[in-house]
């Protein structure tokens, strides 16, 4: 999913995206809730029709992003109380307002508020927060199935029938992982999610945890693991029953001038590139490719071009939907292990 | 014709001017010398081929931003010496250069090199820029056509012809511009430009100038009036003769959220548009008012996406296109009069 924070995947119009073959986008809950605000969203339609985008969007709990950038959070049983990093002002989201306000925002996948604690955790920490995340998911989803009966799906639009996931923590103990899991299973969600990982622990232990994850949760559920990832871990990660993934890899790096191709990354501002006719990367279908030189790129980031962000966006979204395409062929022929073990020799190399 | 400053029309991508039916833009030649540089343009094939732009473009001689940008500039019967805006390097345009530089970068459409003196100019000042000006355009033109003669039109394309264009100065004096103008005229050049207007003059005043020149020069010659201009303002240069326009305009207030239509200027940011789901402009067929907003393009512009800047650009650049189309009707329909008086009184209202 490429990651939509403020309903717009940064520097693309949804018609490139459409173009790129996007099928669903990630919006953030918390940038969302503090600007435009949910209700004015939900008033406009919600998020479908204030974006103009008519293919699906996930919104996370906004909880993430109240531990990581608001100030002042505090947290207790009842919820999280925090203040605006924009303007100061308090709020407080629980599980039954993280809710509401996708409800009101209308998304097709909403998650339920969880904790979020740093890592390393120690282990006492990591036994409360999936104690936590367990009870809130629990009054997320009696709140979720008690506004939907009384209300139907999306107070914004009629049709529209919203998945809400349960997402499992437990840092890295892999019996607390076990253990979340199975709590969430006996709360019965139509998707579940990997959270709290790919925080800065090594990529064996992601892999470890999340491993433990999916071998319990049912095979024919949506399993998202959230917050990945670099483009040579995600096969890694389908091999180990993950569906659904989100991150702001491709479309910040673009910004960034690092450029994703077949041969490894490419930091387009080196002056090697300044003459190079080529494009970004010889056996990439995607329009910026069939049209544009590495030297007219690099041209626009030297000069501080948006055009330069714009066209940097659009290929490294493509390169990593086109990741996916190529793990799908993967697994249809039996050659994910191989795919997988060529993409971190390509990757895990210094860019060019 | 939309400006292209740095080999890129801000915002927008090719694919999106040629939707939009540009079929010329400018592009500035003091900052390509600058960077990439017009030696590195020419080895890769000309600016057409190193923005892949296949359709016309003008550039300027790099002149005015000399005058305007550069630091340090001592001009003289030679030419102009400056230092580089970038990194106070020190450089000589003279109109020798200014023709082998454009040669270079393979522009359709090159400018000759002029001097532009500060207005309100005093009488004395104004004479000696025509007269060096007429000096240089000789010069220009032999070298023009020296180089022609012996290396064909465009060193970095066999296939290319480009039309040198002369420019009247004169600044605020009618027998200055005459002069400038039928000084010109015996050089013979297959289009000619009036510079030293629309820099703070009123718009009379401006009318007036490029009047007395549009009325000394062949109508079947292009005319082209420089850096203009406000939309209520290009139908009466069009009554005038001119045929041809550049204005940073449209794409500057698009990224300042200052978006054209069909009812006036409208300042988006306004709270007003927080919730209004009208487009952009309701009598738009452009593809973002086909699709977005206002509430959306407020939210855009409110929260800093990159992709306002895209949206608005294209919508203000569609409209400006738009006026060209909508004039050249008025002229079949003989009621160009009558459209000018109506986008003078919609557009010198405020902004809504």
């Amino acid at each position: 999913m490429p990651v939509g924070t403020q309903a717009s995947v940064k520097a693309l119009r949804n018609e490139a995206l459409e173009e790129l073959g996007a099928e669903i986008i990630l919006a953030n809950t918390y940038h969302l809730c503090l600007r435009p605000g949910s209700g004015l969203i939900r008033k406009l339609g919600g998020l479908h029709n204030f974006m103009s985008w008519p293919r699906a969007i996930l919104t996370d709990s906004g909880g993430y992003q109240v531990f990581s950038l608001s100030e002042l959070r505090k947290i207790s049983d009842d919820g999280v109380r925090f203040r605006s990093h924009l303007d100061g002002s308090e709020h407080l989201l629980t599980p039954e307002k993280a809710v509401e306000i996708q409800l009101a925002l209308g998304s097709d996948i909403a998650m339920v508020l969880d904790e979020c604690i740093e890592t390393p955790a120690p282990r006492d920490k990591a036994e409360a927060a999936v104690a936590r995340t367990t009870a809130w998911a629990k009054r997320a989803r009696a709140a979720f199935l008690d506004h939907t009966a009384r209300n139907g799906e999306c107070p914004a639009n009629d049709e529209l029938q919203q998945w809400q996931f349960g997402i499992v923590q437990g840092a890295t103990f892999a019996d607390l992982r076990r253990e979340s899991a199975r709590q969430l299973l006996e709360i019965n969600f139509p998707g579940y999610a990997v959270g709290g990982l790919a925080v800065g622990e090594p990529h064996a232990m992601t892999c470890d945890m999340a491993g433990e994850v999916t071998a319990l949760l049912p095979r024919d559920s949506p399993r998202y693991l959230m917050g990945v990832g670099r483009p040579e871990q995600i096969a890694d990660y389908v091999a180990l029953g993950i569906d659904m993934m989100d991150c702001v890899l491709p479309t910040r790096a673009a910004r960034h001038a690092c450029l994703y191709t077949s041969e490894g990354r490419v930091l387009i501002k080196n002056a090697r590139y300044a003459e190079d006719q080529n494009p970004i990367d010889a056996d990439c279908s995607c329009s910026v490719c069939t049209r544009y030189t590495r030297a007219y790129l690099r041209h626009l980031f030297a000069t501080g071009e948006i055009t330069a962000a714009i066209l940097a966006t659009h290929h490294n979204v493509h390169f990593y939907l086109d990741i996916m395409r190529q793990i799908r062929e993967a697994i249809e022929f039996g050659n994910l292990a191989k795919f997988s073990s060529e993409m971190h020799a390509r990757y895990s190399a210094e860019p060019a």
